[in-house]
């Protein structure tokens, strides 16, 4: 690995004039001089010109089992060569479509046992609301069709599930509905931070939600879309009791809860799926992508309880019961092969009894970076973590915390460690299979980068 | 091939109990046995029981070069080998991505050089639509975001996409956006049943569009998002001069347009691009999905023209020039290196040049079918098809009718053809590899399973 690729200039140069990336900085497009990455095993990562970097983000939440796992490589291969693809719609399947969708099944709480596959996570939450209006088409409520969210929220890059989405940074130039989404507050509570106890941040957050739902209506609200933890908004943890909370209120008002589980499922807390394991809900839908695949292949699943399934069944038009929902790619035989693979090396090395272990000491670990004059705080749980830049007494991301946390990032890559920048966070979320030799290379590596950026401070190198 | 799954029952089973499939069939969900098909070779798919079929449907208008094609699936494997996955966002990439944005943007017509990938058709209509919507109002004119479709078009399944799809067969109990989403007449024309000249139905259409477009205003509508000829809608096909018109009409109000060639894209009509080599028109954007990878991986794409993507890039909000949209899964390494191996087979072995040349020989074989007293109509161009199906006498989708056309398809799938249905037609859309003896083969079986319809008709056994 690391040897860089010949082309490397042409490659840059092509990436510059043709790619229009997620999240883009517009004002470089056509002249931003990308950083190609081009090999990728275990837990490191090389670039097109041949620089290996320890890679602290798991590709982007996503991977599990570390790059270039010859089982999960096989397994796609095989399919792809038995057979690549064939339409699943109507009554037409593939064997690991429905292998994977029992694994699923198996996996999930309650009675979550009915799978739709679909192509990520932007399009299962799609599938999820589109459910809950069915749901309640069906039983004659079709005024159910308001969906609940909350601010930093983040959902995808659909026109729905961007409207669904409440962080402020990602609201532009685009159209987003706003009659009938509607963001609660932001659920992230600090104990290292925050002014108020826990139990008074809770009552604050179900008072506002009973609110917002009296608000509205519970006759016109069809779901609550929830990330267990919020996790690119700036890994916000709840304050606890907050799930159970606001299932309750849920329930109460026949609104159906949506656990979006994109981040926090396949391992990433220590269980491959965290809602009811850590937080005690057994939701009405989960959602899930990235971790499914260990990112291999595009795939996303939502995974609805036997009660809603039933009742879409029982309630469907007579005339005309087709369920017009899906994908091309919905339970793609190749994708599905390599999540198949996943979960089987995932249970086989027992990978989540292994974030168990080594979660808490990356933990543990990030939180010694607080002696740092710039850390404002260190958040997270097990294997998704935050570092929160500040300049001494200045709050937010402001344009100089931001300009901070963008020169930690820099030296971190300099030293051979990605982190992922968003606003004044440097956010982390590595491969499960990280061992505690290597947390202490990303702490180490993250010390002496906030050491550098806070002498630049000193010296006016930041403003 | 063909020698079956030793679980075959266990995987009916566990289909039937945990997939929730696009386009399933509510009144049977937990009890229906899936078709489950195991292997694929060539333009041959086997099932799990071993039954071997001729598939004629191309995956789902996906495959492109066949079936178990080596180059592809170890292009596919070496990528996941070298590096399975890393973000795309921001200024990150990868070979494949750069390398397949090059390469599409020399397949589309005019200055369509700026390439926006995501999971397939559905997320690439949603970011096609979006970007006019960014478009707009970066230049001022946030009330531009009204889209047109048309009746019968189909887009997607998404809330956005199927709220742009105009099939009525596809409306049921979902919620669907209409305030801004407006359908404009279905387009189609067949010169063997019209009444009218296909100028004069040509004048209407455009006229219609016309009265549309005075109605909504201008001034408040974004895009005109159109299939070439409507493919799961009927394999419908406008009338001589329509693309031309239509774009004029766009152009002249100052409204985009986005051409979704996910179905008449790489090859189906003999191009890799349809728009400007068939029907004479360099769109603001073209859609792509499908045999873009000969459905071998999840992958969509929307290549924007250049007058666009600068547009984008000169006015975005100084402040926030942040392009917050796409997905995690866009350029997904691995199906962009299956999408460029894909190209590179398609180019060697000439395969547009093999439809050019088998196209017009399957069209012109399966419109002997029309000598059959059910068949009410055989349409289509190259190797997109469909036989339309009827009582005599008797017009449209009806039920009668669509018992008659499902039972073609139950006799043709009985003799080793698979047939799409859909309402009272079957459509046909096979690999572009297809040879003028296994057209045969398609018209043989066909022209028996109709006589066997037509026996039953006759005798009363269809009702």
């Amino acid at each position: 690995m690391g040897h860089g690729l010949p082309d490397h200039d042409s490659l840059v140069a092509r990436d510059a004039r043709h790619v229009l990336h997620p999240w883009a900085d517009l004002s470089t497009l056509g002249t931003q001089e990308s950083l190609i990455i081009a090999e990728a095993h275990g837990i490191e990562v090389a670039d097109s010109a041949g620089r290996t970097y320890l890679d602290a983000i798991g590709g982007m939440w996503c991977v599990t089992v570390g790059y270039g796992h010859p089982e999960l490589v096989e397994a796609m291969a095989a399919q792809a060569r038995k057979m690549a693809y064939f339409t699943p719609f109507g009554d037409v399947s593939s064997e690991p479509a429905a292998r994977l969708a029992a694994m699923l099944a198996d996996l999930t709480p309650g009675d979550l046992n009915r799978v739709q596959f679909t192509t990520g996570g932007s399009t299962a939450v799609e599938s999820a609301v589109r459910i809950a209006h069915y749901y309640f088409a069906s039983r004659g409520q079709a005024a159910k069709r308001h969906v609940l969210s909350r601010v930093n929220a983040y959902h995808g890059g659909t026109y729905l599930t961007a409207s669904l989405s409440g962080k402020s940074a990602d609201r532009t130039l685009f159209q987003y509905e706003s009659d009938w989404v509607h963001h609660l507050e932001s659920p992230g509570y600090d104990p290292d931070t925050s002014p108020v106890s826990a139990a008074e941040r809770l009552d604050g957050l179900v008072a506002g939600m009973e609110r917002a739902i009296a608000g509205i209506g519970a006759e016109n609200i069809a779901c609550f879309v929830a990330e267990p933890i919020l996790a690119s908004g700036g890994v916000l943890v709840p304050p606890p009791g907050y799930h159970e909370a606001t299932l309750e209120l849920c329930r109460r008002n026949d609104i159906l809860y949506v656990s979006d589980e994109v981040v926090t499922g396949f391992g990433r807390l220590g269980h491959f799926f965290a809602s009811e394991a850590k937080f005690g809900v057994v939701p009405d839908m989960i959602v899930t992508a990235k971790g499914l695949t260990s990112g291999y292949q595009p795939l996303g699943a939502v995974i609805v309880s036997d009660r809603v399934a039933e009742s879409l069944a029982a309630n469907a038009d007579r005339d005309k019961p087709v369920f017009s929902n899906g994908f091309t790619y919905s339970g793609h035989p190749v994708a599905c092969a390599t999540a198949v693979a996943n979960i089987e090396v995932m249970r086989r090395d027992d990978v989540c009894g292994h974030v168990l272990d080594v979660g808490p000491y990356f933990i543990r670990r990030l939180r010694e970076l607080r002696s740092s004059s710039i850390v404002a705080a260190v958040r997270g749980d097990h294997l998704m973590a935050c570092v929160e830049c500040h300049v001494p007494g200045e709050d937010g991301p402001t344009a100089r915390n931001q300009a901070l946390a963008r020169r930690v990032d820099a030296y971190c890559e300099e030293a051979g460690l990605l982190v992922r920048p968003y606003e004044n966070l440097c956010i982390m979320s590595p491969p499960l299979i990280i061992t505690r030799g290597e947390v202490d290379r990303i702490v180490d590596i993250m010390a002496d980068s906030l050491a550098r950026a806070e002498h630049d401070l000193r010296t006016g190198a930041v403003r």
